[in-house]
């Protein structure tokens, strides 16, 4: 079995390839897009599938960092390697959006076409390796328009230049009927309106995703005690044990990995190319 | 017609010479606490009415402020009467639980019980008529356990040395199926737990009080667009000359600002000889 | 002296007749961007202006509303003229994105390219004056990825089928050293991150723009206590008769009001030509 | 090696013979007030420590529940032995409050004096043992006013009655600099507020408390990734460890906790005498 940290790899055509060979060998395997175990985006996805939100107009999700932005930082080497565009392939695109992209995937569906920039903020830094200041090939920051094949428009944005953000991934989903928001600098609470609640008293309700009913919630403490990132690896092995023993593979396997790797490549390429570019389906 | 600042009077004995001259005179009458007409408050004592929060077990209150924490600030004079005890006749008590009485009476019946506790932080301060440093007569502080006659206990807080808070006056209730939380500093808003919700999407709901439906609010802007402290004031004058022009007086009128001064007097009473007071009927 | 509401007209063209009229006839004008006169907004001014947050990275606003979701909803006539096309011109780029577009020229320098998408998710409605269903011509939503000037990206993006918001008129700027973010539904608070904070307690600070020293503050009431969204434009009332008395006038002018229509024509254009569009100097 | 669940015992007397038995022993112990070691609290106590909230005016602490509101719950056995006075001694007395004193006299010192009032709102509950509706012996609420021996005042309030908290721990400390407030719901997070901070951009700051320099977390995951309850008993076991380990033992050991128990003893005494109380020195 094999458990491969995402994104699943530098490119679509190296993905396929992977694909292909864990397919024939019928290998049971995974990528650790873990933010689909956190309890609250699966209570989202759960919500979703029920039909709650009705028709869905509008999906936007951002991770936002701030940790590159001093130009003293250097790049590459073990503890830099994601500011080198030789080891990480992109930037911000391949390490922060691939996360945003596998949820919104799996929450909405997939995505028709994209329109996207790039910046480099920062053009050079000291490599770690060379010791000499080298251009720096990766994407500082990535923001793109995109439609979904449900006929949703959407905003992505990613960046490690978000002064205050540590680790902001956060997105929301507008529907037809209910509204939903999740932000992981509080990965334990659901933001949740359904325009269906009486008038006066509708509003935005926080869950606290901590009740033995929410999604894996039975297994750990009691309610109003939350759980850390760390669990969202454990619910991951869990159930793609689960899919093992019952026969039933979990997901993302490498298959939807590679789905979210065709929607990075053809935001780079949009930024490439300034133009709109569809996802093959 | 007599609309008068709060609180009452200095105490009960004065106020209730002001409810007989009043009601013997057949003079409309009103008192300033102002704070029953911010729409979110107004909706709050429409849901507890409706019975939406059942049985109520807990009511706290608390208003905070933090402008008098320095040594260097005098007392006495035109700005500063409220530090000198000869002219506002006691400190936070008076000037700010006032209002939290006021409000509780108003959302959840009479108070039975009171025990409570002042403190003077600072003991001297210059005075601002005479130009020498005097004794400071108010109290700084004030904070009171209570039990309503319905059965549900209490705390209230008040003070002018919580730093970081300039007017936070909050209260919240507790009850058997839902509960309710307000905060002076965010006034267009009421947070609302409703246990009857499903129990995987159950949350505190921030409600937005902006819409037509709302108290108050079908007179002012468009969704979204919140109104100011001033409001509550406009408010108050439209119900009254309302309840002049229909023969349907508005509340609080003296009366109902001598029930507060009954609690008020308690209070002072109970810290003073550091046992429980019940208020009189 | 003329004050026009916004936006000042229905395309680039229109608007420079307009300014070329007022400007020759050498009449005080301004226009009704009434936001900039938050004072929450006018502390962002000033904070920026001051270089707090230095190099900017990142612009996001958003303006998202919810109030034409259901289909029966009919266009046209005195109350829904903003549906109807040929009154309105466009839907919610000229109606809110004008907002936003207005306050990042004033906060962050002009915009240097623009890329849209827009989208009418209801293609037919009802229209009140001819009692027929007719084809919708407005915009539902909108969204673009634009880059200063300065060389920040940004996000812009608005909606009427954003579900549980009324009026979430919300911008948000990170530079190199601090970071700002507002909100108009809590638009007496001013977010605001320092990177120069201390380490360990460094985090986001909710302003509670209600201090004597906060801009238009002085005027109104005691700390602590809000003040309306009517206030904005009392406010921007007393700047323009000020700077008529003193010569100087207040902005936005119509010329400030013209340069906010460039970037709404380019937008329009980029979305309904699907590539990036620059906006003319 | 001796870590026992808290409360240490049920009483002073009991907890005072515990003490002196280990400590005759001269056993490594330790009682499991876990929540000094929420990285955020810990944070807490370095700040007061530095000084920088100054004289301290207020304390404020309260733990609220909502689980034991309906009248079918019973008691008893296994799983509700807390709501059996047999085997719990007291209620959240001695469940809840005794966690929000371990806290305060570690945070604020000691409690010199209290004055407490008790409710126990359903009065009979069928007992899981022997099957029969019986008498309702321990607290189903409990608050207090409290004074400090350095001078501040206090209110602690604990309830299984409020609707909506699952588990609220809340505290918040103002002192003549600055405040500090935290909330067990969001643990990871310290609310904090400096007066020092400049006028205009002075506001509550909000704390993620999850980089490499706060309390512990250099041991965990990158900067924005929360951890969970669980930790605050991994991070005990360490100071416990290490503090067997370098001969300087960790706190709070036995003595602690009967200091916190000789806070409960009062408090219970307080209510049902009905007057303030001392504590013991």
């Amino acid at each position: 079995m094999i458990l491969c940290e995402k994104p699943l790899a530098m490119n679509g055509p190296e993905a396929l390839k992977m694909v292909e060979a864990v397919e024939k060998a019928k290998v049971p395997n995974m990528v650790w897009y873990n933010y689909r175990r956190v309890p609250a985006v699966t209570l989202a996805k759960q919500l979703i599938d029920e039909g709650r939100l009705g028709k869905i107009f509008h999906y936007r999700a951002q991770f936002l960092q701030d940790w590159t932005i001093s130009p003293e930082l250097p790049q590459g080497g073990t503890a830099l390697w994601r500011l080198d565009v030789a080891a990480a392939g992109s930037g911000v695109t391949g390490d922060l959006l691939a996360h945003c992209i596998d949820t919104a995937l799996w929450l909405n569906g997939g995505i028709a076409t994209v329109n996207a920039m790039t910046e480099t903020f920062i053009k050079e830094r000291k490599h770690n390796l060379s010791g000499k200041v080298e251009k720096v090939g990766i994407d500082d920051a990535c923001a793109f328009l995109a439609r979904f094949q449900n006929g949703s428009l959407a905003i992505f944005e990613s960046t490690r230049y978000a002064r205050g953000h540590k680790a902001l991934y956060t997105f929301e989903i507008n529907g037809e009927h209910a509204s939903i928001s999740w932000d992981l600098h509080d990965l334990h609470r659901l933001n949740y309106f359904d325009h269906r609640d009486q008038g006066i008293v509708r509003g935005w309700r926080s869950i606290h995703v901590t009740d033995s009913d929410h999604p894996y919630m039975g297994k750990w403490w009691v309610p109003g005690l939350q759980i850390g990132y760390e669990h969202t690896f454990v619910h991951q092995v869990a159930d793609f044990l689960e899919g093992v023993a019952k026969g039933r593979p979990a997901q993302p396997d490498f298959r939807n990995a590679y789905e979210t790797q065709l929607v990075l490549d053809a935001v780079l390429q949009s930024a490439r190319e300034q133009k709109w570019v569809s996802i093959p389906k």
